[in-house]
C-alpha cells in the first residue's frame, strides 16, 4: 500500500497552473508512539493556499518545494499509536494533499459524523466556519438593523458570515459572481440581497442595494467589489479583511484615500483565524448548534480523486467553485 | 465697543490663502438669560480648520460663508446671564475668530489658570491634548517596550502623544520637519528618537530608527512619513488616523496594498475627538495631573492680534508652527 501525494514542484510566477504540481507515491510507515495513520477522505481547497506558494515573507512559512502541499483533511484512523484514537475514528487535521497522513495524534481532532457529514468539518464546522465566526465576533459585531456586506458570498466563509449575521439581526447584502450564485444566496442562504459583480451595471446595483450605506464589510475578495463597497460606508463602519482573492494573482487592492477613514471614523482590520485558537472551542460550539438547528446551510463543489486537486485550486482562484471546494479522495 | 471678527469670504480652491478671509466689526449685544459675553484672549489654530473650508460632506458641517471662522478660544467673562459664570472668570469654548463671543454658558467650561497658563487650555489641557489621550486610549494602547511612531511630533497633538506614550513605557519615535524640531523632541519632550522628514535620507533614517518595527502609529500627517512608517509595521500593529495634514492641500494619502493588513494583522482606525465626549472628563483629569507633575511639556508659536489668524492658518498647514499655534487677541 502506497501513499499518493501531490507536491509543489515549482513556484508559480503570476497565475498558478497545474504544472506547478507533481504526483508521487511513497511507502507508508507504521505510526510510532503518539502518532496516528490517517486515511484522508476529503481534502479542503482554500484561497490561502495561493499565498503559501510564494516565497516572500508572510504570516506563515511558504510551502516547501517537493513536499506534499499543505491542506486540511478529514479522514479515518487506520492505525494508532495514540491511545486517544482508534482505527475507524473520523478525524480532522492538516493532512495535506495525499491519501495517507502519518502525524501526531494531538494535532488532530475527532469529529462527530452524526451531526454532519465528514466534509462539513472542512466547511461550516471547520476552518472556514470558524473564520467567519471569529471575524464577526472580534471585528465586525453587527448590530440588529445594521447592513453587512460580504464578498465571495456563497463561498465557504462568506456563506457562513451571511447566515450568522442574519441570525444576529443584520441586513445582509452578498456579492457573488454570476446570477446562479446570487439566486442561491437569496433563496437558500436567506440573504436580503446579493449583487452580481460580473453584471455590467455592478456599480449601479451596489448603489441601489446599499442606499442606506454599509456598517460592516467582511472582505474576502478585494478588487472592484471592495472599491464599490467602500464608496457606501457609513459613519463608524468596520471592515474585516479576511482575504483578497482578486489580488492574489491580479492587481493590488488598495485604499486610495485615507481621509475616508477619518471622515467616516472607520476601522479596518486584517485577521488570520489561526491567531485566535483560544476562540475555536466557542466558535465550534456555536457552529455545531446552528448546524443542528438547521440554521447553517452549506453547499460543496466536490472533485473526484487526489489528482484533481491542482486543477481545483486553479479553478477556486477564479471563482470556479460554488460553495466549499472539496476533493474526495477515495 | 465693537467685536472684530474674521469671516470666511470665499472657499479656497486648492491651497488656502489669506485672501479667503475678511475682517469686519459688529456691535456687541448684552447676554440674555443663560448666555455669557466672553472677551476672547487666545485663539487656537488647528489643522481641522482646513477641512471646514471645503463644501463637501464630512463629519462636520462646512464653515458657513460670511460667518466668523470657528475656532477654540480661551477668554474672560465680561458679562454674564448665567449664574454659573461671573465677570473675570476664565473660560474655554468654541469662541471663534473674533475678539468677543456671545454664547450659551453651558457650551463653555471654566479653567484653572493657577494650574497652567490660559493658552495651555487650547493645547495639552484642551482639545489637542484630549485628542492625543483618546487616540492612545481607545485605539493604540501602547504596551511597555512597544515602539510608537508619531508624526507632527512636536505639534499640539503629537507632543502630548509622545509624552503620554513614554509614560506608558513605549519607545517613542517622532517624525518632524527640520533639525530644530527633532532636537526639541529628543531634548525637551524626551522622545527616544525623532526623524526629520525633510532630510535627504529620510527613508534610510526611518529604516535605522525602526529596525525593530512599529507597533503603534499615531498618524497626523500622511504622505511620505506615513508611507515610510507602514513599511515597518510589526504583526498586530495599530494605526490611529487622527489627521492627514499633508493631504489636505496635497496629494492623497493611500494604502496601496491591503495585503499588508492581512499579512501583519493590522488595525487602522480613524477617529474624531468630538465623538468621545464621554471620555473628556477622564482625559482632562489625566492631562491635568501630568501637567501638575511637570510631565507634560508644551511649546507654542504665538501670533499677535486677530488679524494674524489667516496667515497663521496658512503657515500651520505647511508646518510653519513649532508646537501649538496660538493667536493672542489683546
Amino acid at each position: 500500500m502506497m501513499n499518493r501525494q501531490i507536491v509543489l514542484s515549482s513556484r508559480p510566477q503570476g497565475k498558478v497552473g497545474v504544472d506547478s504540481f507533481t504526483a508521487r507515491e511513497t511507502p507508508i510507515a507504521a505510526p510510532g508512539p503518539g502518532h496516528i495513520l490517517v486515511r484522508n477522505r476529503f481534502l479542503s481547497l482554500d484561497p490561502y493556499m495561493r499565498g503559501r506558494l510564494n516565497d516572500g515573507p508572510s504570516y506563515a512559512k511558504p510551502q516547501a518545494l517537493n513536499e506534499p502541499m499543505i491542506g486540511g483533511t478529514v479522514g479515518e484512523i487506520v492505525d494508532s499509536g495514540d491511545s486517544k484514537f482508534a482505527p475507524g475514528d473520523w478525524v480532522v487535521g492538516m493532512g495535506g494533499w495525499q491519501t495517507h497522513c502519518l502525524g501526531l495524534g494531538r494535532e488532530w481532532r475527532k469529529i462527530d459524523t452524526r451531526l454532519a457529514p465528514p466534509s462539513a468539518y472542512l466547511g461550516p464546522l471547520g476552518m472556514p466556519g470558524i473564520t467567519a465566526w471569529i471575524g464577526l465576533k472580534t471585528i465586525l459585531s453587527p448590530k440588529p438593523g445594521e447592513t453587512l456586506v460580504v464578498s465571495a458570498a456563497t463561498g465557504a466563509v462568506g456563506s457562513v458570515v451571511g447566515q450568522l449575521a442574519k441570525a444576529a439581526g443584520a441586513r445582509v447584502v452578498g456579492i457573488a459572481g454570476g446570477p446562479e450564485k446570487c439566486r442561491y444566496a437569496l433563496d437558500e442562504l436567506g440573504f436580503d440581497a446579493c449583487v452580481d459583480h460580473r453584471a455590467q451595471n455592478f456599480a449601479a446595483l451596489m448603489k441601489t442595494e446599499l442606499a442606506s450605506g454599509v456598517d460592516c464589510l467582511f472582505e474576502n475578495v478585494g478588487g472592484e467589489p471592495f472599491a464599490q463597497t467602500i464608496r457606501r460606508l457609513n459613519d463608524f463602519s468596520r471592515i474585516a479583511v479576511c482575504g483578497l482573492i482578486a489580488s492574489y494573482e491580479g492587481p493590488l487592492t488598495g485604499l486610495p484615500d485615507l481621509r475616508l477613514l477619518l471622515v467616516k471614523r472607520c476601522r479596518i482590520e486584517g485577521f488570520i483565524v489561526s491567531d485566535h485558537l483560544e476562540l475555536w472551542g466557542e466558535a465550534l460550539k456555536a457552529l455545531a448548534q446552528a448546524t443542528a438547528a438547521g440554521r447553517l446551510k452549506h453547499r460543496e463543489t466536490v472533485l473526484e480523486g487526489l489528482d484533481a486537486a491542482p486543477g481545483g485550486l486553479v479553478s477556486l482562484l477564479s471563482g470556479g467553485n460554488f460553495g466549499k471546494m472539496i476533493v474526495k479522495l477515495d
